[in-house]
């Protein structure tokens, strides 16, 4: 993973669409995430490490991985969808390959296919600690354009 | 679905130890869902509605509903576990098949194939509005005894 | 698993549509598959064990297993869907449970959740060995109704 | 999807041994498959169209396709187990991304996340077709080392 900079930005009409959706989102809010990146098939997403995203032994809780996950590709889906429709998660299937701990981990969404009407995407998130960035699990999505 | 008194209870110590263990999820607390069954190789989790578990339509967010989901299911696993191991997640997937709106959400989560080292589950969310329960997940989860 | 005869059947015109669709499908020919059962919504096909299906250590192959165990989900929201459409995977997961041995194996596909566009079954392969039934695979697959 | 010469190869103790098993794979034969990359944590396999292989519009059956990328994944993963080990498949999921149609389908499997118990790799299948190469299908996969 190279650094946010190195990615090419979506249109600034783009990030509004996918910015203003992700701030309805009460779960997002509520557990603390930022989107860190918006790019065409690409979006990032941030979740600070803190006690309300664990499960029993301390680590990220994998629902909490997920959450991103998900968020991350369907956000990365919907920079490829025409005005005026929505995005909804058909499916996913993640491998949670490590314990996730550190200061935040980031949720990577990229779009693999777009579709007119099914786009699949790649999910893959990362824990940062100390500065190392180590892949935590990774994934694979289906998503629906809806009008 | 039938109403959970119809299912059988997991013995007193296997209760204590899923609900002491899952008391100490972070994220479980935080979202507000907690264990409405614990069954041998079955665990139900109940998630209530609220705005901060939504998706930007004020749906269940897709994260909350598998969260619970995967939570349900290692729980399901666990309760087969001998004492003194833990369980992780190894991977999940799940299909969204319905906006799920509501009162509350239910996860139950059923093991479909124990073994030593991986145990396989059933994963199903209901949503339950109004009195009417309606399927709106359905998922399949790995997950391995680590002692 | 119960014994086909009590499965409610296909009309016959259902039936006659999927049998001439599976007739065109090198693949189970090659294979040596037949279907066993088709009901509205459910489809089950059968896979003689020989060595042109194993894998190294002569058990069924897992490439076989699911290949069997797709036509059946495939077949199984064919039965649903309208004249004049066709069906396509649109993606699946399977978990094998367990090595598959014995005179046979059938693939169950059943649909979980209609819909107009997309379709979701629910997977299980058992494999058969002295009259003893084994599940040995188990999915879930998605679908999509092609005009 | 570069040529295969710019892939390191695997020992040649290692590729013996993938080579070995491989042959013994009734259905990789009855297939007409063949090993065409053997690499550390990286294996190709490639299968060429024949009706033999077709689904009912004489496109590559998914059955086939996934069948040659578990393979792949399979012995991608075995490049890198200790000697007197066996690999088995766990769980796969797949997204067929387009009909595939050509010459021949190619599978990589590479390994995303080695393990001392469980391997996860990344399933890649491509068609050529007139030195055309596209993505038709993308998974990922769980395996098993056992002795």
């Amino acid at each position: 993973m190279e650094e946010d900079a190195q990615h090419e930005q979506a249109s600034p009409e783009v990030q509004k669409r996918i910015q203003e959706s992700f701030d309805r989102q009460g779960l997002m809010g509520h557990l603390g995430a930022r989107i860190s990146h918006i790019g065409p098939g690409r979006v990032h997403i941030v979740l600070p490490g803190r006690p309300e995203v664990t499960q029993q032994d301390g680590y990220f809780h994998a629902g909490a991985t997920s959450a991103v996950a998900d968020t991350a590709g369907g956000y990365a889906a919907f920079t490829l969808f025409p005005e005026d429709t929505a995005v909804l998660t058909v499916e996913y299937k993640v491998n949670l390959l490590a314990p996730a701990v550190g200061e935040y981990i980031e949720a990577v969404g990229t779009v693999l296919k777009p579709g007119r009407t099914l786009t699949v995407c790649r999910l893959e998130v990362f824990s940062v600690k100390d500065d190392q960035r180590k892949l935590v699990a990774t994934g694979q999505q289906t998503l629906i354009c809806v009008s």
